[in-house]
């Protein structure tokens, strides 16, 4: 996987700007912002995710020979264009939050500057990874959360959308919470613990589910996993899954036991298994249920009192089925001609659709306790006064300005590129998921819940806040 | 692309019972059917597609010296199954549909007879892409059914779900109706052309819009389509537009032309840009939509009057938004011992979710003026006669039961693989496309509707219809 040339994943737009920025002025540098607009489910943050993929993606591009020749038989683009990207060289810089970092609409994930021509190139896949794995992780946090401490596993890799939605997303769900997944090869890639035991297909391949679950007890005697709804959860197969403890138990093997329940009312089920478990004698046996689980369903099911120790979510997490998109764009936000950085600005039909001009980074700040009270952009070359007023940037908010007093400001980016020299130590994915629940547990627990969350603050500095009145009055006013 | 190794790609309990047939009996043979029981978006039928990746998967089948070594660590497996993994030899026969071809719920799509132990390795590779690819070929051919003939357009990468939902979805798009794709990659793998022209950035490099259109066509005079919404789509887009087209006109160069307008409210914006486009003398010059598109928004503005010409759909039509997930199953239909095939059932709480047990292909029906008039799943060795009685397989239908008369049978499945060897002729995804096409003008126009479609029928063989009825009061009657 890590070798896969995928330079050539972009939209053609890129490549047709590419070879105009190229015709019209190859120095030109640009600034670009990746951020998104709107948390998917209406959620309070979202888990940015994607950077492992980016460096892989980022210290990986060339075009290769059958890529060049490919784009010289559309004859669209300038030959000398063409020998540019035989050569390319990568040279921009990238910022970026680390990964795990719980994020907030209209902040910059990710900042690239360098030559305008090549910084466009990357748009698309830049989008299309942090897109994924932020949104995978964004709902995986969800999931979790409403499991209370009880483990999810990730189950989703045939109904993912493609085998890199699989295998990227199992990774990512497992950044959000998840305490691990089905997929082998994630799990080699990722450093993880694969997890799972018998389909249906085992239980129906034996004349019948008695035998089927000898044959797997004598295959795994000392990790015991039964699927018991094949043909009758309660009235076959959980009297046969205690058979068959009974046997290892005889055996002097005390566990770990458990059953699996993947079809049929899980209220009901687990809490019926529950008690022949216990009053078998294998209090300690652990049930899991799997059958089309989101946060909703588990919510729901607990509230009932289902009987789970586990839970295996397969399609609705690994898709994201309620909300399928995250909506990352990709925005220049400056150009720099002659060293000189001018800011640039794109208006839309809504104040808030437009964008934040200017090469700026973001902070989180700090109270006291340790608590995050909000983000704050600064122009990338400002220092801010401890006193200094800040701004909302959400104009829906009564409280538009703010002083900094005692809080803290902790940068948020990192530089991840300098002129195309990869300089950030990307750590294990393990490390990236204990990392997002220490920031997690940072934040304010209102805009953590499910429904209705508390709008966490995002400040601008005074300087980006008149900066963009003032563009936006001029293209208005013209 | 071409050479990546996915055969990890699998969930862990393949892994676990592969083990465990090993130990129990290497021999056993299985036959499992891939199927799905529901349409996305409650439509009438699923375009199938991803044999083309199916056949790559399984042409490069093998487990590397990191697979084995990695499976090793993890405690699970006997040596000899591992020495097996590393000498794996695939055995399978493979049936499937033809690419492209309109399925309905519950016939297989794609049938697997082969050592169980290998059949199963299969089912989530095999399921992950035909419920992807097949996922968006289906909605695909709803979004450009309501296009009615203008061109849509795939542009959907940056927010598919990973980059080969990018790459993929946007084949799938294509073979679901999609004129083109603006994914390189895609259009480079798959023989097709990369559409596209400008981004937002392109317009704000540039001083003012209308130098950044006059940039443009410098380099594109012969294809000059111009994003108009950077600033103001009616007061100062379309203008410069119109006034670019003019300098060409003087130059002697007459089109093509184009706008794309990106924001806004289409129906408006495309109706003024039109009449100003008409009334300057440019009534060839296209208008191109692309702002959040579906099948939905389409129909809507279309009958609202919008001007269009052509669309672009992103995120709606690559991540199959409204109903993201294809829930194909690959369940186990047959065993087979010493020679003697075993039918094999999978109970549920309703009949609908039983599986239909046993080795069968699906057929499609034809009446005397080569329309199909449903599906007929006969037993792998059944043979109909002219009058046979067929069972509708869907309990809810009033006519359960229906004669053969003069309808013509024509096979769905092909052989893929026999014995682990390819003996098929994969189409280019074009071709693809055109018989895709085909197939669906074969069916009855009630089918292909968006909203409440007529069920197109799925007949069984009385012999199917015995052996599942007879299986069911077996289990039942315990």
């Amino acid at each position: 996987m890590k070798t896969r040339n995928l330079t050539l994943l972009l939209d053609f737009y890129e490549l047709t700007m590419a070879n105009g920025f190229f015709k019209e002025n190859p120095e030109k540098i640009g600034y670009f912002d990746l951020y998104f607009r709107k948390v998917p489910d209406q959620g309070g943050l979202v888990v940015y995710t994607g950077l492992d993929q980016v460096i892989n993606y980022l210290s990986n591009l060339y075009f290769s020979d059958s890529d060049i020749k490919f784009l010289r038989q559309l004859g669209t683009f300038e030959e000398k264009f063409l020998k540019y990207l035989e050569n390319f060289d990568f040279k921009c810089d990238v910022w970026s939050m680390k990964e795990g970092t719980p994020a907030f609409p209209n902040e910059p994930l990710l900042t690239v500057r360098g030559p305008l021509l090549q910084a466009q190139l990357l748009e698309t896949m830049l989008l299309n990874i942090i897109n994924h794995e932020s949104l995978i992780a964004t709902k995986a946090r969800r999931v979790c959360m409403v499991a209370h401490g009880r483990k999810v596993m990730e189950f989703g890799s045939r109904r993912a959308q493609g085998a890199d939605a699989a295998t990227y997303g199992a990774r990512a769900a497992v950044i959000g919470g998840c305490f691990g997944t089905a997929n082998v090869l994630s799990a080699k890639e990722f450093g993880l613990k694969p997890m799972g035991t018998m389909a249906h297909s085992w239980v129906q391949s034996f004349p019948s589910e008695i035998e089927a679950f000898e044959a797997w007890m004598r295959v795994y005697p000392h990790n015991c996993l039964l699927l018991v709804d094949t043909y009758d959860v309660l009235n076959s197969g959980v009297p046969h899954a205690i058979e068959v403890f009974r046997q290892l138990k005889r055996q002097g093997i005390d566990g770990p036991f458990g059953i699996r329940i993947d079809s049929g009312d899980i209220t009901y089920l687990t809490r019926q298994a529950r008690k022949m478990l216990d009053q078998a004698g294998f209090e300690s046996a652990t049930i899991t249920i799997s059958n089309a689980l989101d946060e909703e369903v588990i919510q729901n099911v607990l509230e009932e009192g289902a009987q789970v120790d586990s839970f295996g979510v397969g399609e609705k997490m690994i898709t994201a089925a309620s909300d399928p998109v995250l909506s990352g764009v990709y925005k220049m936000v400056a150009i720099q001609e002659e060293g000189k950085i001018i800011p640039k600005i794109k208006l839309s039909n809504t104040v808030e659709k437009t964008t934040i001009p200017g090469f700026k980074h973001p902070y989180r700040l700090y109270d006291e306790e340790g608590k995050a009270r909000g983000d704050l952009l600064l122009a990338a070359d400002e220092k801010v006064r401890a006193n200094s007023r800040i701004y909302n940037s959400d104009p829906n908010k009564t409280i538009q300005i703010r002083r900094l007093k005692n809080w803290k400001l902790k940068p948020l980016h990192q530089q991840i590129y300098t002129a195309g020299k990869l300089v950030y130590q990307q750590p294990k994915t393990l490390e990236v998921k204990a990392y997002s629940q220490a920031k997690v547990k940072e934040l304010p627990e209102a805009c953590l819940r499910l429904k209705n969350p508390d709008i966490y603050d995002v400040f601008w500095s005074k300087r980006i806040r008149e900066l963009r009145t003032k563009m936006i009055e001029e293209f208005t006013s013209k």
